[in-house]
This record gives C-alpha cells, structure tokens and sequence, in this order.
C-alpha cells in the first residue's frame, strides 16, 4: 500500500502554478501550502473543498515566510519563532479543511525549511513544536534518515518517510544534491518505471547502477511543471496495475 | 454587568504597539491582532497564553490584509475573498487560544473593515460569511445599529453591540466622524465620567449637552497610547465602586 | 504615428504571467511592474535589459501595495501616504532602467489604481504628486477624460490618453464596465480589426453600433492571457501594412 | 576626524521605533531603512527631509526582505537575487533623498546581512553587486576586516570601516559575540568613555582589560533603545570637547 503526495494550492492571488484538479484525481494525498511560501486563503479553501469532495487527504505543506523567495531560502528563524509561525499556518489551514468537511490530517514542510530540517535538529525540533503547538498529534512527512523524521518520533509523533520517483538516489540511498546536473530525472518513462520498482520491490536505481532499498510509505510526485499531473497520472495507473495498492498512509 | 474590551497584540515582530500585560489586568475581553494588520504568531501566542491566565477572554480582531496601513485603509476586496482572508486568521489564532487551553470566543472587525461594515453591508455580510467558515457560531461586536450587527443577525450570530468611551456622540447616539476636532475625547477624567454614566444609565452625553441612550453590551477601551492602560484602570475601579459589574458578556 | 504599450513583468518570484519576451518584440512602451502589485527585483531588472535592448521604452506600472490582490482591490489611503508609495517604485524602477543604459520614460497607474484615478480627484493628484515627487516631468498615460490626465496636466506633465482594442465603448466614448457582459472583447480578428479602426480613423464602434471617436496617443495591448502576445503581433502587423507608424509617444 | 553614523527611520506604519528627530541632531550619517526589514515611504521620505535640513548624510541601509523578522534572520538569498533586492532599495531611497535636495551618499547592511558579509565571501560579493547595480560608486560601511569590506574594495569601491562603542571587543579587536553576556555595553559613562578612547587614541579596551587598536573611520551609535538619543548627544560633546572633530567621512 503506497500513498501518493503532491504539492498543492501553491498559487497566490493572480497567480497560479499547481494543476490542482488534474492532481487530486490522482494522488491521495495533498500537501496544501499555507500562505507563507504560497497559497492565499481563498486557494486554501477551494484546494481544501475539492481535496475533500475527492477523498484526498489534507496536509499542511508549512513553510518559512517567504513569498518573494517561494519558500526556497533557508533562514535563520529562531526556534520559539519558527513553531509558533507553522502553528499559525496549521490553524489557518484547519479552518478550511473542516469547513469542507474534513481535516488537517499530516505536516510535511516545505522546500527550504524541508531541506534544512534533514540535517539542522534544531530547525526539525521546531517544526516539531508547532506540530505540537497545533495541537493533536499530526503524523510528519519527511525524508529517511532526516533530523526532522527522528525528532517527530522523539515526540511521539508518527514519522512518514517519504520516496520520490523523479530525484536521483546516491548509493547510499539519499538524494543527489540539486547542485549536481543528474539530480532531477527528467525523463517520463523512467520515473514512472522507477515509481513502481519503489512500489513493487521498495528499491531505486541509484546512480552509479547499484540498486538501493528505500524505505519509505508515501511517494512524493510533483505538480509545478507542465505535464506533471500526467506524469503522476501514469504513475499512478502503472503501479494499480501492477497490484500495488495506492491508498493513504496509516 | 458591562463587559470591557480593548485591542491587544498589536505589534509585529520588532515594534510593540499595545500594553498588553497592563490591560489584561483590567479588560475582560481581548481583541487580538491577528497577523493582517499587526499580529505576528509569537505575539498572538503570548498574548493568548497571558489572557488564559487572567481568564480574559479572547476574540479574533480581523483585518484587511494592510501591514503597511495598519489596517486602517478601506479595501474593495471582493466579499468571497475577504470571507475567506477573515477566515484564514480566526483559525490561526484559534491555534494560539487553544493552546493555551482557551478558544476564540467572539470576532470583531478591526479598523477601516470596521468603519466599513457599519454601511456597507455587502463587506458586512463577508464578514458574517467568514466567521460561519471559520465554523461554530461565535459572537460578532460592533457598533450598535450598524451593518454588520445586522448581518450578524440575519444570520442567527450573537450581536454584540459596544460603546465607546472616548469616542464623542451625536444626539442621535451615533458617533462624531474622525474628521471633527472633537471627534476624540482625550481628557482622562471626562472618560471616566462618560464611562461611569454608560455603565450605571446606559447613557452617554452627547457633543450637544443632551443625553443620549447607548444600548451596548461591551465597553471598548484603547490601549495604543501612553497612558491608556492606567486610563483603563479607572474606568474599571470607577465602575466596580458605583457597583456596576464587570464581566465578559454573555 | 500609434504608441502600443503592454504591462510587463508581472511575475513575482516564483509566478510567471505575462509572456515578456515575446511582447518586447511588439510594443514600443512596456509598463513595468514595481514590486507593489507584481514584479519583484530580479525580474525588473530582466524586464528593463530585455526592453533597453530591443528600443521599448520602459514606463512604471505603479500600484497600490497589494500583491495578495494584485493592486485590484481599490484602497483608501492618504493621498500623502500614495504619493511616497508610488513615488518608491518609480525609484525602484529607475535603478534598472539606468542599469541597462535606458531610462524610466513614463508613468501609468495599474489595474484599481488606474480605475479610482479616473474618477477620484484627490486619488489622481496623489498620483501626480508622486510622479513629481520622483522627480523629472515624467508623461503619465491614462484614460482620455479621466481626472488622472486632467491632474496631470494642471500639474505640467505631459498626459497621454490611451484606447483599448479589446475593451468595449460607449457611444460616449468611455469603457463598458467590467461588471458588464460585454465589456471586453474576446475574439481575436474583432480586436485586430478594432486596433486599425482606431489607428487608421481614431475611431472604435461602440456598443450601440456608432463609430465614435477616440482621442488616444497610444493602444494598450494585453499580454497576460495565453495568445495575447499573438494577438498583439498581429494588431502591429496589420496596422503597419495599412501604413500606420507604428511608435513611441513623443 | 570621526563620522557619527545610525540607524533611521526604522519605524514601519502605524509602528516607530527610532527617536529620528533626536539622533538627526546628533550624528552626521544616518543609516536610512528602506522597507524591506523596516521603513515605509512615509517615513523614508521625512527622514530623508529631515536629514538634509540639517547637513546629515544619507546612506542606504539596505537589507534581506523580512519585516516580520527585521532583517534579523540570515537567509541563503541567491546572489543574482540579492543584489537585484538591495540595488531596488537604494533606487527607491534615492527619491526620496533627491527630493530632499540631498543624494544616497553610500550603503549599509543592516542586521543579518551585516553579520553574514562579515564572513560569507559569495554574499558579501553580491552586497557589493548590488551597490554597483545601482549606479554610481558609493562607499560601503562596515566591520573592519569583513568580507564586505574586502569585496567592495576589490570592486574599487570606498570602504568605510566603522567601531562601536556600546559593543565588547575581542584582544584580537574583533567583536564580542552577541550570544556572550558581555557583547554589549549598557552603561552610559561606559559608552561615553569608549567612544572618548576610540575618537582620542583609535583603541577601545578589550575583554580581558588589553587596549586594542581599532581602525575605524566612523563610529555606530544606537538609536532603538530609550535614552539611546541622549547617549549618543553625549558621545557627541564628549568627542568635541576634547577636540575630535567629528564630521562625515570624506
């Protein structure tokens, strides 16, 4: 049982950028930005009515703030600071997700605060903290191995690792630095294929040809390029073919 | 019984604006700043936590989204969108009221969305729209006979009507526009009087010199200047020796 | 001899909108966001390099601060607070426009700015005021008739009136509000054909079928809906084979 | 000759904080905020009239954009992008300094950006690139011995060391991490003596009770504190008194 993420609602007044409809017809679950990197509150709450009407469960994808830079550049907040800012964004997500009948249901962070967090404990302790400042026990999305993932357990929070199929693994099996050119597979097919070697086998190419276990319960896809929703689409339809089944975590 | 508010937590990050532990001594409901016209998350956090100590109770003063302007600038925004950008901060700050093992116990319009909705009841009814999307059904103050405590009504909220102390009446019991000179009434000993004659006649005198009814609930004091809070103080010793309770409103 | 100006740069950060690139290779005035409604810096500084290189003069698209509505919620401020404000980003502006070798040539309010001015008197001379404030004589584009032209001159800058080939008139000669059904017009041939009545004639039809006469210097094209650019490229095409100069206001 | 520099202007909206007017009488350069960590254009534009009325210098005091933090958070801002974002803030101080008959006379990081040039080569390149960018070769105030420092006169612009004398000092003539309890110095008499050995000898006593040598050409007086302005009145005659000039650098 494999549980599909992507980024949602990551628009901003005029401006839009995620295919949300095309997404939430596919993934089972929806990481919705929170205002501070994207998402303003009227996306949050047509983001959160269609994720509901579908069935797709509601993440809070929370962020540094950070509208200029998308959530992309990592800053020094204080931790006290930091925890009460991703509660504000849980709470405001909260809002919307019950509206529409549903819930806020996992945190997972995003871009440079996601980053960070996989090796800054105190940044992942923070995140921690406004989980926890939130309120309930919200399960966190995060890498394997990450500072953040082991600081949610710390805290008696469930800690959901995360795979993608459209990133390079090291043979190790952590993820090539964006700064190296074979980073991002760019190639259709072989994410595709790739998802469902991590569906079917919970193994990755890595680079150098070795063949790296992963362990992980969601598989992230991505929304922000043309032609993403239908990446995911295929994704999707190659690993329910397969008889592997596609559902939200835990 | 007279319940007395005030507007609290209306810094932002560096700059502090209100005396907020001083006032929590004396008001029984805090309108707290909810991050669209002053309100970063650390405030709103401390303020909540400091009020649930007291046993003040806490209310969602939403804004236009105006940092710039304090929010003190009448915006045209469209009635889906501001229901849901009032939305969006009474569910941040529920965040922070819960947490401190408190709720968010009524909304009150800040500034110009406040002037504003005393006519338009357009914006004054995406008010009301924004607190039934923020769920439960909490209690909305405002200025008697205006727009938004109409709507409020209509749509079966509590509305609570408040006076001001320091605010000068006409004889028709309405408010002198702040573009009189004597639209303000700064002598700390004339507040104390009007708030007194307020709370034991449900009265108040009007720039006239006659006497006007104030049928309101709520007793609102201003904590952004020097000396406001002790002002504050005053007014509450002046109304417990006359015998007037004071309490937060039903 | 027809000016055709566009908005440009209405990116910000992460968002795209306008198709930039291909517009310059059309227009001969690009109205460049100032980071108040969209543009952050990096994406001025492209604009005005891209535009210094290709002879398009560049204009400040100046606007109320109000990136979550993307300056299309009218605001009230203080007409002196609007003139620092706009006077700003026509600073701002400048410093890339230099940085390329090009100057800032002009001024044209955007989007609810632009709809209050042609109105509102005390907005309009807040926004000359700030073009003044800026310093130089910079011309202000604007609707014929409006109070921002009217401002303009009292004050002697150079007012250029602009028309629209894509929005409809009155046979008074003024726009068709939006909150009309018919107020703009979608099909490309008609807005090619309107464009060459209005650069051969100076005259547009009307709603009503008149032809009415329309006193502009300069025709604004639209650039932030897919095939805009096209539908641009093919205004100046067919406006130079009917021998109409196409070329920046004198 | 010493120049007296300090931050301005560093209120934002409805929120002050620097007692501008006081300081103005006092120093001779003033570090003026340009909205991205504090200062609004109302504020940019009177402290900028202020100034030239009485003979103060402007200097741009530029930093990461983050109000809610004031610029106290270091961010991994690109390069390309920081200088884009610094080169915007100078231009639009610019106008304001112009329409005060006075310039933009040279550039000062504030806070986080301040500490991380001191270190960070790539970031403090990219202060230096944005000063460029904004045309004309202004001198660049900072730490003796920092990156900035160095990079701007690699790129042959002036480079303005400043001293502090509310700040601890190293034996080495570094500063006092402010994460140590002694970093700053709060007693008047202290500060006033400091200053008095800074201006008179070039040496500032260290932490372990040695005299190092600091060579400074301006001298950073604080503002945002009470009594901030009377301290730095004191500095002021102190130095005169015992015959330093003090007068901006040349």
């Amino acid at each position: 049982m494999i549980d599909l993420n992507a980024d949602l609602g990551e628009g901003f007044g005029r401006w839009t950028l995620t295919d949300d409809e095309a997404l939430l017809s596919v993934i089972t679950s929806a990481n919705v930005a929170c205002g501070f990197h994207a998402g303003d509150p009227s996306v949050m709450r047509r983001v959160c009515h269609l994720a509901a009407e579908r069935g797709v469960r509601i993440g809070a994808q929370v962020s540094y703030r950070d509208l200029a830079g998308f959530g992309r550049r990592a800053m020094d907040v204080p931790a006290d600071e930091l925890a009460a800012e991703l509660a504000y964004q849980i709470g405001a997500l909260r809002v919307f997700a019950e509206a529409a009948g549903a819930e806020v249901a996992y945190v997972k962070p995003h871009g440079a605060l996601y980053n960070r967090t996989v090796h800054d404990a105190e940044q992942a302790e923070a995140v921690v903290a406004g989980v926890r400042l939130a309120g309930g026990s919200l399960p966190v999305l995060g890498l394997p191995g990450s500072q953040l993932l082991a600081a949610a357990e710390d805290a008696g929070l469930t800690a959901v690792p995360e795979a993608f199929a459209d990133r390079s693994y090291t043979a190790e099996g952590t993820l090539v630095s964006r700064r190296e050119a074979n980073a991002v597979v760019t190639d259709e097919d072989t994410v595709v294929r790739r998802a469902l070697a991590f569906g079917v086998d919970g193994a990755i190419e890595a680079v150098d040809g070795t063949t790296v276990t992963v362990a992980a319960r969601s598989l992230c896809v991505h929304g922000d390029t043309p032609g993403a929703a239908r990446t995911a689409a295929r994704v999707r339809e190659a690993l329910e073919k397969a008889g592997v089944g596609v559902g939200a975590f835990a």
